[in-house]
């Protein structure tokens, strides 16, 4: 075997907790894509990644690597700066579904490639995917038509994005090397930046319900992807946002497009609709329609109000061959068969619900996958009745939760009463973003 | 798939630092054994363990899992204490073809399993291959038919024997995962621990040709060889030997039988002799043949002056299918085609002769292997005819390079001049071995 580098002393190297070079990273990463290095040398370096850490130019090199893996989508054909949003994963976090066509109806156009449900949380694809008839697999030259004539399109990952990624991906869930801030940077910007986009918004979320438990980490994994985003010359903008309890009320593939529809028609709930406001009004902002976050944040408003954002939700559905009846009529959409709901054992505050937990509960109704090939149900999930803070009396309804599977319910309902924590007082209002990280640092953000 | 243990969950474990139960480690060992945890899991737990160490208790539960992985060879049809022992590696280092002799001359069963030839350690296996027609691979019927027979049997280790380790070392040694103490501790104590023994004495060896380069490393391993021999009830005694310059002054297969055949002879070289009294003096009294290890070395110099160890190696020479009379007359060993000898390029006194260069300079003469798959050629090596202390002048000879590639040559002269440094004052007589560590711990000791 002629090589360039020996592998077992690139593993050394990082192992002994040293820098590996530009080159050394991308031989290590085209060699593995190659399938010229096997998997056992690679989660041996993975797990030395893990516990010594990457620097930022290692992480650079690693994204560029599985990013020129695969394809990078030329958009220059489709007119305007091109931006898109991630998160990094949440419980009833449905924010795609309601800013991207409130941006794409503001003249950005959102070329938007999602993932589908891990672990405890949900997937924009596993949601998009309970609208009859909505397919999320378009080819590249679909892909580009679909963004071109509704300035949005919402697909899943093709084959020819980031290849080394996908593998990687699949080889660091099972070998215990997940949760590493730069190998997890460098899995979301390597598909990010071979969407095509010219820009992108990040909502890295934290507490129980979120990747990152604690703010602190998930300020480095901001402070990472911003800098992983900026040394590809794309302008991104992080937000901090808050995911100890569940993003508003509903939760579940289809409840989640429901509540949706609710904030594009101007009813959703506080929290949800304001948060999508900061995030779509950045998004307009970054693509050049707005001279500032708060007036992209006024043009997001203004695009609920006066109808363009549903407008363009049902255009999209309809595009992407969805039903656009149960859009426009979400009651008209069937219910799941069994439904029971949980009782606060006493009066007082709920002074907590544990999105991690809760989440998990939801999975174990049917909304997520246990292990890959389980299918997801659109109809399982949950229905919050109240939220932190809010008064509860004894006996009254917690939540509601529905499922196709009746052997789930009492799984469920231990999990989800161990969610629930009710309090004398009233808590006090915790923050929804806590913070924002761009290219000139970290800046606390109040929301 | 239902398992006891999450494998991942067993990898996070090891990787965020905690402490594995008895249980999961041999789940671990069991599950790979039987082919149902896949090299790429195991490799990623292998590095975590090797950056994030291994407790005794883990460290002893995996040598239990590797040793119970094949078969423990049944010995008590053999009367007497079985007692081997195990080095570390180095470079000239032939103590097991004198010691092996002299202890089952004096009564005490040796069951010696040992191993081939490593980077630039030289191999027992491969040194008693040189002998025409001496065979290593035996089944063990015939294993346990020699040692009744001779006191003694010189073999490979068999396909029954800790098969876990053997596969666990294979994934190591492409994984960067080799340099690790407790996982190096489990990989030896299994093999020793499955051959029979009742006690072991270990030379741990410290310096440039060891594979520990310093004392306190060489330290730490033989306090975990001690440890797994105690917690296995077995008298386990390791001596901690110098390393710096090669032992003796012959390096090479057959040139290592030669010097072993001098020294059981009563002719061999001054530091040869001594340690390899220490070290079967030491078996002997493990074998309870003397009360004391002086006692132990004073029979070991009988056995050799009286003719009884030399005669026993001429036997199991014989019994193994070996010429013995190129033993009881070595001149008439065909010699290499090519010899080159290097030269002093001024008066002085050698000060240094690098065990791990000319380790490595044997190897390229043919002494060893640079891929698995290469014959080691008998006949190659390296004579010393200086050693660190002695005077020398300007123009005499060092040392001669034994080859039958003549090709070696240039690059093994280049790298034997890199190995010796001359000075001015002769240097001081530095110890050959420094410490002794049995189960009441570490206590310095002078030879």
């Amino acid at each position: 075997m002629s090589s360039k580098f020996n592998i077992v002393s690139l593993i050394r190297k990082k192992r002994d907790g040293e820098v590996l070079s530009k080159e050394e990273i991308r031989f290590l990463i085209d060699s593995y894509t190659a399938d010229e290095v096997p998997d056992y040398q690679i989660s041996s370096f993975l797990m030395a990644a893990y516990l010594n850490g990457l620097s930022d130019e290692e992480s650079a090199a690693l994204t560029e690597s599985m990013l020129y893996s695969g394809i990078i989508v030329d958009l220059s054909g489709v007119p305007g700066k091109k931006v898109d949003k991630h998160s990094t994963g949440g419980v009833g976090d449905k924010l795609s579904l309601i800013l991207a066509p409130i941006v794409a109806s503001a003249g950005v156009p959102v070329p938007m490639i999602s993932g589908r449900g891990l672990g405890h949380t949900g997937g924009t694809l596993d949601k998009l995917e309970s609208i009859p008839g909505f397919t999320v697999d378009v080819d590249l030259a679909r892909y580009k038509e679909i963004l071109e004539k509704q300035n949005l399109v919402l697909v899943g990952q093709t084959e020819e994005i980031a290849p080394a990624d996908k593998r990687l991906y699949a080889l660091r869930d099972v070998t215990a090397t997940v949760e590493s801030i730069p190998l997890i940077a460098g899995s979301i910007m390597s598909k990010k930046l071979a969407e095509g986009i010219d820009a992108l918004v990040l909502d890295v979320k934290f507490g129980s319900g979120a990747f990152m438990k604690t703010e602190q980490d998930a300020t480095k994994l901001a402070q990472a992807l911003v800098a992983i985003g900026e040394q590809f010359n794309k302008k991104t903008i992080a937000y901090l946002t808050s995911m100890k309890q569940p993003l508003g009320y509903k939760i579940g593939n289809w409840f989640e497009i429901e509540e949706s529809i609710e904030v594009l028609k101007g009813e959703g709930p506080e929290d949800v609709t304001s948060l999508s406001h900061l995030l779509s009004g950045t998004m307009i902002y970054l693509g050049d329609k707005a001279s500032s976050v708060q007036e992209g944040i006024e043009i997001s408003k203004q695009q609920i109000e006066n109808g363009q954002a549903f407008q363009k939700w049902i255009d999209i559905v309809k595009e992407q061959g969805g039903d656009p009846s149960c859009i426009k009529n979400p009651k008209k959409y069937p219910v799941a068969k069994f439904e029971f709901e949980l009782k606060s054992p006493r009066d007082g505050y709920i002074s907590e619900l544990d999105a991690f937990e809760i989440g998990t509960a939801s999975v174990e109704l049917g909304a997520g996958r246990k292990v890959k090939e389980d299918q997801v149900d659109a109809q399982a999930g949950i229905i919050l009745k109240k939220k932190v803070g809010d008064k509860i009396s004894k006996g009254e309804t917690i939540l509601t939760a529905y499922t196709n599977k009746p052997t789930t319910i009492e799984p469920a309902t231990e999990q989800l009463y161990s969610a629930v924590s009710i309090s004398d007082t009233k808590p006090e209002k915790e923050l929804m973003v806590t913070k924002v990280i761009d290219k000139k640092g970290v800046q606390d953000f109040r929301l």
